[in-house]
Formats: structure tokens, C-alpha cells, sequence
């Protein structure tokens, strides 16, 4: 048990309907599925299985670079970017980290277990959409303690904190100049910013992936599970600056990322076709799943991302009835922040996005 | 650069030569390939792969423990035994370590970086085969120092030790009783063994994976990259005592073991055939390479395993003219407790056995 969306295993054995049949919007994946340029290289590449992967992805990393237009060495590969959550604070050691309520619980749990960090919560407000104030960010990280704010006190200096953006599970975003201000004052503090661009594809100009290399305090997070639907394959990476680059990689172990994930992470980067079909496909069915939320009533916070935050007093109710029927959806009571009445949905294609709003129909007014 | 075997990228890169072209002795991977019915398995499975691994490879965990007949709640995957062999350290913190020189030196490596441990090595001798002699590694675990024996003195105990079984480089094998009786010692001293049996499947009688039920200081890792031909995939796994497997799982990462790795190493275990042709292949192909180099005087050490540890004096020129070919052996100058007259060589398939000693024979008496 993860506490986390998606295990469809657990789902199948629960409910006796098949894996392939479960609707899975409780993990936020792309619903075009494996791009077919990478499921083609795979499926080539499993008789060169016997050999081990490239050690630490240096051409992926290379593929990356080009890419994203960065510095290759600034890169380092994951299996996932939760291999890279639990490298940075095991290399940095931070004492005293900042994230926000709600946020991705494996931070936090990454930095208990790397250093014993304290982890102090700045906490996002319902009534403002769980909206992340830049200011108010910052004046967290400085220690100016909002006790609205904050949930704990102490004289310690912040030196790490996680940003995620679009945030999780808010779908909320923080416009390009908003981070960098925040990353600009964390330079000022000293203090590590790790900005988790898991779910950033799907409003890439926001991207600060390109500002690591003016700010030795920023870190930028990126997933390639969530775009590329390539989260059983276990492939994302991290940029970081030339500061703390090698100390990062003095930390990293060797292999972790499987040679299939290298072969399929370099086709979906070079898939352009892919890429345009998944961004028009996701604006097509946010529409029609805002239209259709808003003529049930579902109270949801706008997103940028391809998932919803919805809020109803029945949603423990909701949640296993829609299990029932081999239809998942996050139970957000976990995250810190939030309580048992918020539900996490994910985009998924039109036919599972209508038979969704359908049973929701059935379900709302909850 | 990890200085490991078996990069085939590098040497592809170097010599111009197609990495399918590259004959690999440097790695130690089962000739006869992905198992069929892994392959199949996994291509079947590509589609799937939106979807998220089972978070700790339950399903896989109770297939280990039926195949082995052991507990599965004892059972923890990883992304190759490598995974694990840095786990262990992180969790169980320990203060002092013993290693045998030579061993595979991602032991040191994990707890030099886990918690700065003060590494020992119990220094194995060429005139003995690099044996490991079970007395003697008994007094050094307790602390009794034999300046011959063991590179550093401290009056700290030892907490944790590592025994390779059969030892790598070496390929020598320390029979079932032995490693018990070593074990049953540990226990006695309260310091933990890791025995890493990544390359018993060769020998698999002599395996002490049973004996973890019954003594609590002792941890078993096994790896399906080898046996199993899956290196690029990463797959291994550990069987830990009662006492210390919660506490490793509290410390272990979620999703790490992709779901193609599951799926294949569920195929493979329970493809009797596959380990069947490999045994007898294996034992068919020693005894080829074991009389042509005997017949050229080549200086070798006996082996369980399925990699041969030679000597010669004119190692490195064999190593690059073999490299100039697309032949990869294993340098073994980077081990400690060996010099640049130490080469590790795969045992591979009759074509390419043949391929090796038609070279050999022209760089040997060397």
C-alpha cells in the first residue's frame, strides 16, 4: 500500500473485473497511450535484454539536452522522477524543508527517511482554489511565519523546498514568472527549490526547465510516465545546476534506468506527432468534461493539468461506487490538507470520459 | 563510467563496431538470451504499460516465494540486486562493514554513501584460488585481527558483512554448510550477513535462501539479470529475517521494479525448460573453454559460476587487442585486492567460446 492512484491490481482483485478492463482515472496518464514509436523500439530492443542498460542513460541524458535545448550534463536520468525525489534530499541532507499542503506525499517521505528533515506544510486554501501565492511562498521559505500558514515554528533556516507545477492534485498552476521569482528569492535564502514538473507537458511554456542554468538553487523535477503513458516503464529526470550536479551524481546508482524506458523515452521525445495529438486531444476532453461538470454542478477547481480536483460531501460514498464498477478515482483524503470530502479525475479518452459523467450523473447532487 | 562490465555502448562508441556486433565476455549473462517466454510476455504486455508497476511486485514476491518455497512476506524486489545491496545499508545504518577483496564493489560504494561506513577488507590470497575460508572469515567478523588478513584496525564491531557466493570475481564457491556456519557466527555476533548469490543459479544446491527463516542476522540477494539473461531490464530480489524486514520496507522506494520486469521474471521462473537448457549448456561450455585453456596454459582460477578469473602478465594488451575486435573481457585491475594481471571471462555460447579461444590463441603464452 502506497497511499497513492492507480493500482488497478489491487482494484482487479477487489472487484474480480479484469486489469484491462478497470477505467483507471485515478493516475493521471495520457490516454493515447505508449506512443507506437516507442512501443515499435521496444519491441525490437527485447533481444538486447541480456545486456545491461547504459549506466546512467548518458544518451537519453544527450537526447534530453538537444530536446529541451540544456546543457546534457545538467541532466540526470531516473527510474521515474520518484528515483530523483528520494536522490536529492539523500545527497543534500536538507534540515529543514518546505512543501506545500496539499502536495505529493513521497517529499516529504523522501526527506524523512534520506535525513530525518523537518518538514514544515505551507497550506493552500480551499476558498482560493488551493491557489499557491508567490509572496506568501516566499515569505514561507524566508521563516516569516504566518501561523495561518505554517504549521510549525522554529529558528531553523530553510534549506530545500518542492513546488509542483501544476500542483498535485490542484491542477493549479503557477505562471513561468511566478516561479522564477520564487526560485530568485530562494538563491537570496540559500535554499534549494525543487520545482516537480511532472505534469507540465500539458502547458510546457511554463516551464522553468530552461532557468536552471541561471539559478545554482533551482532544481526542476520532470516526469516522462505521465505525457508518454510510459508509467509502467519507470522514466523521468531532473536538471540541475552545476553546483550541485556532480554531488547529485556521486549519490546515484548505477543502472537504474531499464534499457527499454532509454529506447522508449528516446522515440516519444522525437515524436512530434504524438506530442500534437496528445495536447488536442486533452484540450478536447477538459472541455467536454468542464461542460459536463458544470451542468451536474460538480464542484471542481479549474486545472491546468489533465486532472481534476472535485469536491462533494459524498465523495467516500462516490468513490465505492464508482469502485463497484471497476471505475477508479484518487481518494484525496490522504494528502495533507485535504479531507475525505475531495476526489482526484483524471482526463481520460471520450469513451471513458462519457461512461464517467454518466455515472456521475447517477451520483450527483451528492 | 561505473567501472563495471558489460557497457557494450561505450565499446560500441569506441571501436565503431554496432553494439549487436559487440561480443560481450565482460558481463556475465546466460548466452541462451531472453527466455521465450518472458519475450512473449513482455510484448504482450507493452500496452499495459500506461499503467503503474504494483508498487512493491506483490504478485512477483508470492511467485518467488512459491518457486523458492519460502515466505513471501520475507520477499522484497528491486531494480536489480543492485537496488537492494544499496537498501540494506541505508535502512540498517551500519557503523562498520566487512568485504572480502576482491568483491563486486557497489558494497562499498552503498555504504561508504549510505552512512559513511568504515569498510574493512578481509584480503583473499592467489595462492589459495581467492578462497574464502570460513575460519578466517569468522575471526575477522569478530574482530580478531590478522594483519595479513585485514587492511584496518578499529575496536568498533562489526555490524554488517558482505559474502559473495560464489564470489565475484572469482567464480569460487563456498558450500552451503560453510556460509551457514559463517552465518550462524554472525548471529552469534549480532552482525548482519548479506549474501549475495547473483550468480548461484550455476550451483543453485549450495544456496542458503532457506536459512533466512531461521537466523535473523542473516540476508539473502538473488538476481534474475544474469541467470536470467535480463540484465537491461532489472530485476532482483532479497530475502530478509523477520526482524529487519519491516523496517527495510519502510525504507524502500515505491514503484522501482517496472511492470515489464515483473511480468518477465513471473515467465521465467516458471520456465523449467529455459533453466534446464541453461544448466546443461553452462556445464557443456566450461568444460569447452576449461580444455582450450588448458591446452594454451592459459593461468585461470577454477569456477562455479559461469565467468572465469585469468591471469597474465600481458593482460592489458590481450584486453585491448581483444576490445580493437569488438571483444569485451572484463578488466579487473579496479578490484581491490587485484592488480592489472586480473581478466574476468564470460562464459558464453559455443560460437563465440570458439571466437575468444581462436584470439586467445593468438595472444597466447602471454
Amino acid at each position: 500500500m502506497t497511499g497513492h492512484g492507480g493500482n488497478i491490481y489491487e482494484a482487479s482483485e477487489k472487484t474480480g473485473i479484469p486489469e484491462k478492463r478497470i477505467l483507471d482515472f485515478s493516475a493521471s496518464i495520457n490516454p493515447l497511450g505508449v506512443p507506437a514509436s516507442s512501443a515499435a523500439v521496444m519491441k525490437k530492443h527485447i533481444s538486447m535484454l541480456p545486456h545491461y542498460p547504459e549506466p546512467f542513460a548518458e544518451r537519453l541524458c544527450l537526447h534530453i539536452g538537444r530536446h529541451y535545448r540544456i546543457d546534457p550534463e545538467a541532466v540526470i536520468c531516473g527510474s521515474g522522477s520518484t528515483e530523483l525525489i528520494y536522490l536529492i534530499p539523500r545527497a543534500l541532507k536538507p534540515k529543514k524543508v518546505l512543501v506545500t499542503a496539499p502536495a505529493f506525499s513521497e517529499y516529504e517521505r523522501a526527506c524523512r527517511i534520506s535525513n530525518k528533515s523537518r518538514i514544515m506544510s505551507y497550506e493552500l486554501k480551499p476558498g482560493n482554489n488551493f491557489d499557491i501565492n508567490p509572496d506568501g511562498f516566499i515569505s514561507a521559505m524566508s521563516g516569516d511565519m504566518n501561523p495561518s500558514l505554517i504549521t510549525d515554528h522554529s529558528s531553523l533556516p530553510f534549506d530545500m523546498a518542492f513546488l509542483c507545477n501544476p500542483n498535485n492534485p490542484t491542477g493549479r498552476l503557477l505562471r513561468r514568472r511566478d516561479v522564477v521569482r520564487i526560485a530568485d528569492a530562494a538563491r537570496e535564502l540559500k535554499c534549494c527549490l525543487v520545482v516537480d514538473e511532472a505534469f507540465i507537458d500539458f502547458c510546457a511554456k511554463e516551464s522553468v526547465i530552461k532557468e536552471v542554468g541561471n539559478n545554482p538553487y533551482l532544481v526542476v523535477l520532470r516526469s516522462m510516465t505521465k505525457f508518454y503513458a510510459l508509467s509502467g516503464l519507470r522514466i523521468g529526470f531532473g536538471v540541475f545546476p552545476q553546483r550541485i550536479v556532480e554531488l547529485i551524481k556521486n549519490y546515484k546508482e548505477p543502472w537504474t534506468v531499464n534499457s527499454l524506458a532509454q529506447e522508449a523515452g528516446k522515440a516519444a521525445l522525437s515524436d512530434a506527432a504524438y506530442q500534437q495529438a496528445s495536447l488536442s486531444m486533452m484540450k478536447g476532453e477538459k472541455k467536454f468534461l468542464e461542460n459536463h461538470f458544470k451542468r451536474l454542478a460538480v464542484d471542481f477547481v479549474p486545472s491546468s493539468a489533465n486532472y481534476y480536483l472535485v469536491r462533494s460531501g459524498n465523495a467516500k460514498n462516490i468513490i465505492s461506487s464508482l469502485g463497484e464498477k471497476g471505475i477508479l478515482v484518487r481518494d484525496c483524503s490522504n494528502f495533507h490538507g485535504l479531507d475525505d470530502t475531495y476526489i482526484r479525475v483524471a482526463v481520460r479518452s471520450r469513451r471513458e470520459n462519457e461512461i464517467l459523467v454518466k455515472e456521475l450523473s447517477a451520483l450527483w447532487p451528492a
